[in-house]
């Protein structure tokens, strides 16, 4: 292969979620040339999804116009615990795919060499490769959104840790005997200051007749609480919604002190729903309490970040998660 | 140099205390041939301190009957931060070396390739390369004295970060606004879990009226609270220290729950005067603890064990850095 056609390689990146499939064919410099997406139907047989995944890579590859031979390879980024090795999703409670070899499926059936890793991973990948993190070393990502995802990136390499499973940033423990997580401990940042934290102190708060615009724009119905929800209640200066974010954004400067103090990276990049959201109004107040957090020699160099790449971080991030393999093999 | 004597190369490693200064001479594999010890005399001058080291170096390596130009080089543990590269203490609360150019004074006086790090790096490193953690390649260390530090080796390398200081454990915040800590933020580990935390929290007992064997063993004066009093006062059975040290011991478990949460280490040692006075007692809450704080994929797989070198850690470790920078060099 030459110069030129090793620069225009594409993979494919395919963004795994509960509800939707992202898949999208990418070349190495991280231009999107093609993009396909499709419903997961997540309660579905485990190969019903498996087919819909392919299904969806073959439909970006063919808007592509590059013929599927001449694709390097397929990264996923898909939700975890998983085993990167083998391929093999361990457990997803929300998602039929417990147990599901996703590599070894794609790598036979579109015959390309697969890898995985958990998406906020390659969420992190995306952004430190592609996004806000271009020519850093040391980055953790932090993604605010109906859970709290993190990723490390040590030395320019994803950390995995001994069981793969590193980078639980929403289950770091800020507050010992704290609030109940969704995880069965207590006292994780996620129970402080993600979407569904954030829901519960609504839902407590209306039911004791605090009075909150969010009542007049979705009723009871709390799944209408999107990111565009939660921007219109700011710009209203709904005093409960920002009562709540300015503590969720609290914590998570908290959270990302402690983590100045352990890892002391050179970016922190926050992102996910929450974070698009509410934009600089939270991102001060957690710069604000990791400086209060931290001790100076960590804080003082270090970029606390909105991510650039919004839903794009998964897809592009699978696609920089196949390139980094295959450079290596 | 043949193969015998790359073999046989020693290496002078120091330990630079608050209170004394060990070096000693230690052969790559990690025998210690020599030892030396001085007083620090932390609040003399700068030069008479840095004099001091250079001393403790030349008498280890006098009994050592090793030739001086024959040493491989020397490598330093010392009080942080610090900057590594330049060889440089940033800053030392207790001990007159804030500034202290430690390495360039040792190169130039001995003659010798000097190295440094922060103590509790090098005790970890002392730990992973010739003690409990031989073998490892994810290790976390957690040493609980009068402060606690702690060090992280992700795939056999100190992990430093951005600013040189990440590792620092004791920081973690793990009760958002929760106790003071020496270090002036709230709600670190070491409020709850150092030396320091216990003892303030025996005086307010003992001011309180409560019973305890302590007052009989120390009368009024903290500073003898060593920990074979400690473990004299565990033997006696006695109520409050048993309750403290059992608190101690959750938070700590916590913390590391926290941590295998975040970095998945194939093991965590913990370490320090304080785990050595209660050994099995504060490991297995330890142990519990950090199980109900973490994922069971993150703790299933973790060795969480005591340290093995006792006071030998940084002189080792110290030897162990010498030997890491001088075979890169």
């Amino acid at each position: 292969m030459n110069d030129i056609q090793a620069e225009e390689r594409a993979v494919l990146g395919v963004d795994l979620g509960g509800t939707k499939i992202l898949a999208a064919v990418v070349t190495q410099s991280g231009n999107i040339i093609s993009r396909a997406k499709k419903k997961t139907k997540p309660a579905k047989p485990m190969e019903d999804i498996l087919g819909r995944i392919e299904a969806c890579c073959r439909e970006a590859v063919e808007a592509s116009g590059i013929p599927l031979d001449h694709i390097a390879g397929v990264g996923v980024g898909s939700p975890g615990p998983l085993d990167p090795v083998k391929g093999i999703v361990i457990e997803t409670p929300n998602l039929n795919l417990t147990g599901a070899p996703i590599t070894p499926y794609l790598n036979q059936k579109l015959n390309l060499p697969a890898f995985i890793d958990n998406d906020v991973n390659v969420g992190t990948l995306g952004e430190f490769v592609y996004g806000a993190g271009q020519g850093k070393k040391d980055v953790v990502g932090i993604f605010l959104g109906t859970g709290i995802g993190g990723g490390i990136i040590i030395d320019g390499r994803l950390l995995h840790g001994f069981s793969y499973n590193a980078g639980e940033l929403g289950h770091m423990k800020i507050r010992a005997g704290g609030a109940k997580c969704g995880c069965g401990q207590r006292g994780c940042l996620e129970a402080y200051a993600s979407k569904t934290a954030l829901i519960k102190r609504f839902q407590r708060a209306v039911k004791k007749g605090t009075k909150t615009i969010l009542v007049d724009l979705i009723g009871d119905d709390w799944s209408k609480l999107t990111s565009s929800v939660f921007k219109k209640a700011v710009e209203a200066d709904d005093k409960l919604v920002i009562e709540e974010i300015t503590r969720a954004g609290k914590y998570t400067g908290l959270a990302v002190g402690s983590l100045l103090n352990i890892l002391s990276p050179e970016m922190v990049i926050i992102g996910g729903g929450l974070m698009e959201a509410l934009g600089d109004r939270i991102l001060t107040l957690i710069r604000q309490f990791a400086q209060k957090n931290s001790f100076p020699i960590a804080f003082d160099g270090v970029q606390i970040v909105p991510a650039k790449l919004g839903d794009d971080a998964g897809i592009l991030g699978a696609a920089a998660l196949a390139c980094r393999h295959l450079a290596k093999s």
